[in-house]
């Protein structure tokens, strides 16, 4: 499982001050905690409430890229900001993301052709987030022919099913679940799946039992990757006895370490 | 899900003490708290030091039976000892259980047929627990056609594909898993699935952790039952989240204690 690290984001209190007030500490120690903690990949969001947005973008880099050499997930609606961070990253990018509307491929795939970028591709279009795993096939494979008409490579792919709250669309987690298992089957090589893990538990109680049970039922399905907070002990635990379970990672009786370690 | 409770089972030191010294308030107390805790049906084993394993059956049942009416799997490999408990259960009893062997399901579904019971059929024969999906579902259509050979309705079966320990047999559990989703689909009416949960857990560290990572996977796959502890709390918590992501139950604010309260 590739862990994309959520915490740097303008919409939390904290970071969103730190953007402000150009608070470089505060930034550096979540990139740093995040990748002690599993992530492979942070991602960069300069939030809401950003009054330049490509500044603050390029700023958040900066101020990562001075302290860890991690792949980063540029995240904005805005293609621009995407373009801005594009410029500067080190490493190679995650594009957070595109959607299944043609402008928006049209767009997004220069982008990451142009940047050799990764590239996050969400099922859903202008009509909104589907209701069914049917439709959500149907966005993702429309995502994976422009991508292969762009000349990206399929696994450069992360399709993102959109998982919904449980209490406001419960009837969405299986759909969500199954569609994880069959987006692999897209095309081959397989694409990345990836999931905003977060908002299945927006506005309930027992968040974190929610976030980890529904990261482990999707890793039963196949997912390769998660946008998740990397802090919360018993979810990467719980993700690490996943992949144990499917033979992803050898036994040893010290699995939690080992992995964090590697 | 139907949670089998598992304590009940004189393998363990406190029950095979009180078998031996016919300390009813022992096995009635952990009758009561399982079923409390969520269990609807109770697992009665014997264990492997009974002396006269008829008496003790019939002493386990008449004890459990005393303060509780909840269903029974009598669970021993012999035959002779589930019938002297199904000549007392009060209520529909599940036996625990058949294998493949054609002798065994002779007498097991004979049973079944003459005491109106459900039956836990175990994807094994002589030759013992196959280590693929295929071979695990080649012996599970084995004991679904045989049942309904014998007039066994196929929703009375609980197919078990034998979960084995993660760590000293990692592949198995990708074919535990996907068997479990495949056995749903031999027959229609689907037949139940069950696993002996507390084994793929068994001399590793992190027991509980493992335990409730697999049954979530499991769920995930679509099982119906499961034979394992109700008093680890955080397993059957992590039962139900699986359950509401499903929809399976509805979303309440205090969905863990709606469960345990239905």
């Amino acid at each position: 499982m590739i862990i994309i690290g959520e915490l740097i984001n303008g919409m939390y209190r904290d970071v969103g001050k730190a953007i402000a007030n150009k608070e470089t500490d505060v930034v550096q120690h979540l990139a740093r905690d995040q990748v002690k903690a599993g992530a492979s990949i942070l991602d960069v969001n300069t939030g809401p409430y950003s009054r330049n947005p490509k500044d603050d973008m390029k700023w958040l880099i900066d101020s990562i890229q001075a302290v860890t050499d991690v792949n980063l997930a540029l995240d904005s609606t805005k293609a621009d900001v995407i373009e801005e961070g594009l410029k500067i990253v080190k490493k190679r990018a995650v594009i957070n993301s595109t959607n299944a509307d043609p402008e928006k491929m049209d767009r997004i795939f220069g982008l990451a052709k142009k940047y050799n970028s990764q590239v996050i591709g969400l099922a859903m279009d202008k009509s909104g987030v589907p209701d069914s795993k049917e439709k959500r096939l149907e966005l993702a494979a429309t995502i994976v022919a422009k991508a292969m008409e762009c000349g990206i490579n399929t696994e450069d792919l992360f399709l993102d099913p959109i998982a919904l709250p449980v209490n406001v669309a419960q009837t969405q987690g299986r759909e969500v679940l199954e569609s994880i298992r069959e987006f692999r089957l897209l095309c081959d090589p397989a694409p990345n799946t990836t999931i905003g893990l977060s908002n299945v538990s927006q506005g309930t109680k027992f968040r974190s039992l929610i976030n980890r049970t529904f990261l482990v039922m999707a890793v039963a399905n196949g997912l390769t990757s998660a946008i998740l907070d990397p802090l919360d002990k018993e979810l990467v635990d719980a993700m690490i006895a996943a992949e144990l379970v499917l033979n992803k990672n050898i036994y040893c009786d010290s699995f939690l370490d080992a992995y964090r370690k590697r």
